[in-house]
């Protein structure tokens, strides 16, 4: 049962290519009309009822099929993707499908339209095996992921109604560094900012150094003001909206692997902050916020010296949030603290991110469907985070339209999504494939 | 008495206009031979035993003149000059010499070719009033004061013999904002320093920011932890070796007028450091070391959020010394200090600039020599600083030589010295020229 069938191979193949083939890199605003119109021809020539949707942005595509008699499932995917960018740096041609030694290169090919294929030939195979489908199969496939999502949230609260299901399937599911299936119920949250601060008309000669605020000094001993020295984050009330995790979740987190030794040789670390490992680094990945700072730059960096007070800097940070903190209350939280240590004068700007946390349900059948058919398909126990380290836009389909969101997919840690060589390899493919159809099969059939 | 005779004028032009036409640009190497032989044959050409006396670097321009019967005053000026780029910044060609609107133009016409010849002019102008230099007029023309004089305090010390003297004229002088003239008697020490840190092979996503060191972060700390709040350096043992400013100089600081309003405004700044004012702030700027960061870099700085955690981090410091502090010493306390206090993983580099705080002789008949010359020639109160807030290699010539050493000479504060546009205004060439007449007349002849 495991082994897709070669026609519908070949469909995953073609499929993948044509939509490869249009460059929809949001962030340039390139190839988004042209994406979102074949994502709907290729949905409405699988006999789905497929529509565009207008939004404030990109299109949303949004196209069902199947029986009413059976559940709804809702799959999300995005058919936008990462600037190509360096495009020296790539082997082949990002916007041509390349298959070389059993992997699929181009933009996109992993993140995310890889993975739009793998569940339309999931269904195909399904009606293969079934003759038809006997539950609602529900696409919402956005065109703005990769620059915050930022008309998500409003076209799932707007669209509640017809987007009522009883299951998400999240955008993406992967293998970890050792091969195991993983899922995941729940993403961080996020919020990406920027601070600056500019202290004079311009920078002076380091002799006034002595005497005048220094853009650089103020800038690191406000972004040092935001941690102790344990990596703990000492803005007030900042933990406090976080929720206790369930006895259900810290047995989650107490049951996945240690990946610390492992991620530390990766890395090129020694130890991790305030010397985490095991279950105290599992606990802190996946059940503690985090504020990290992405960036800082003022003043001089060349060669040499150049002996100036620089008069502005600039610093960029994000924050990830787990449940119940709120991105709006968290900027909040970092305006008044940096007003109460006195850096009233270094402001704060919201950058494109801004999710909410979220961790939908861990006891729920399709759940357990998702995690049975890991099992079966790859032959090994999965992985099952309560949520992912890393964020996306998650809340709506939970806050509201209260479904249960499982990530199954095609990826490796190694497939260089938004990097150059981005690329997919078969054999995760055909196992994602198969574990989908297997999850869809538990989960209407009950076999 | 103050005209200078026409044909002194025209030497000086001319003679500017032939070093300006050598591009000596010691950071890149260029026109340094050049420039050391024609300084050498200009001295000749005033009948000046002149040599050139190989360094480990750049050769030094060595040339006296005059009698023994009289004391020897010890001119120090430097042949080399900035870099001239930006190129599309300058109005006309940098290396020759144009004369618009009162004028001179040219890369090296105000930092310190024009301050050489003002010398010559002066030294000619004495010889046509007195007939013969009663007194012996010594040259010490250096080609890597824009490099930090690497090999000067070496050559200094070997050549103490021959550098025997009894005052010292340092390379520049000035009008300050408000055209008083201004001298000095010190300079502050400086050293410039790079501080570093990686803490892992690769910037990693953020999503690992909960559990990874942040070297964008432990920069900010490591910088943050040198200050307090008031500005003051917290480094263990900094201020030790600071010594107690004596009765005359804190009188000298006293009498100084007040810069810090038309600074503030010039700059655009609300306040200074701890809200300095007046005497405060005169005190902090001419008798206090300072530590600026000059520049702190790390990670993204880009358009919009890249959410990473940086693996490197870069900052680059300079320290204004003042006496007794020791360049070598602070390093070391630097480098104790973010031992100390958990930074023992950000590496310690020291860049070009490594010079010793100077205060020279307060109480010496050149130093009133200098005042009344001033006072004289411009008609004004002269200002006097026991030393600038600026750093140059001073150190030598007390240490070695032990010398009074006074600066006298014809900048102000727009003459754009480094940057593109450097230029003399005809004026200030005349008057610090009459200016350095008067001080070796009243000095040397008593009138």
């Amino acid at each position: 049962m495991r082994t897709m069938p070669d026609d519908i191979q070949r469909f995953a193949r073609a499929t993948l290519a044509r939509l490869v083939a249009v460059p929809s890199v949001a962030a340039q605003g390139r190839g988004i009309d042209e994406a979102s119109t074949l994502v709907r021809d290729i949905l409405a020539a699988e006999g789905f009822a497929a529509e565009l949707h207008p939004t404030a942005g990109s299109p949303v595509v949004y196209a069902r099929k199947g029986s009413d008699a059976g559940p709804t499932v809702l799959f999300y995917n995005h058919y936008d993707v990462q600037p190509p960018e360096p495009l020296e740096a790539w082997d082949s041609d990002p916007f041509v499908l390349a298959e070389r030694e059993g992997n699929l290169y181009g933009r996109g090919a992993a993140d995310d339209k890889g993975e739009l294929v793998s569940r339309l030939s999931a269904l195909k195979w399904f009606e293969r095996r079934h003759g038809s489908l006997p539950f609602t199969a529900l696409f919402l496939v956005e065109g703005e992921e990769e620059i915050g999502s930022l008309h998500l949230s409003d076209y799932v609260e707007e669209h509640r109604e017809r987007l009522a299901a009883d299951a998400c399937m999240w955008e993406f599911g992967a293998v970890d560094a050792l091969e195991r299936p993983t899922t995941f119920l729940g993403l961080k949250g996020i919020v990406t900012l920027e601070l600056h601060v500019r202290t004079a008309d311009r920078d002076l000669h380091s002799s006034y150094g002595a005497v005048v605020e220094n853009a650089a000094h103020r800038m690191a001993a406000a972004v040092a003001s935001l941690h102790a020295t344990d990596g703990r984050v000492v803005i007030e009330g900042f933990y406090d909206d976080v929720r206790e995790p369930s006895a259900e979740v810290r047995a989650m987190v107490d049951r996945l692997p240690d990946e610390d030794a492992g991620l530390a040789e990766l890395f090129g670390v020694e130890r991790f902050v305030d010397g985490v490992a095991g279950a105290a680094f599992r606990r802190r990945i996946f059940l503690d916020p985090a504020l990290n700072v992405n960036g800082i730059h003022a003043g001089y960096g060349g060669h040499g010296a150049k002996t100036i007070v620089p008069c502005e800097a600039l610093a960029k940070l994000d924050v990830r949030l787990v449940p119940d903190q709120d991105p709006h209350r968290v900027l909040e939280l970092i305006g008044r603290h940096l007003a109460a240590r006195g850096f009233g004068d270094v402001k704060v700007r919201v950058l494109e991110h801004l999710e909410h946390p979220v961790r939908a349900a861990v006891d729920h059948p399709f759940v357990d469907a998702a995690v049975a058919a890991l099992r079966e398909v790859y032959g090994r126990e999965p992985v099952v985070q309560p949520n992912t380290p890393s964020s996306g836009p998650m809340y709506p389909f939970v806050h509201f339209l209260g479904l249960p969101v499982v990530g199954i997919g095609c990826g490796y840690p190694g497939s260089r999504i938004h990097a150059p060589n981005e690329h997919l390899r078969w054999g995760d493919f055909e196992l994602g494939t198969a574990a989908t159809l297997r999850l869809l099969e538990r989960y209407v059939l009950g076999a």
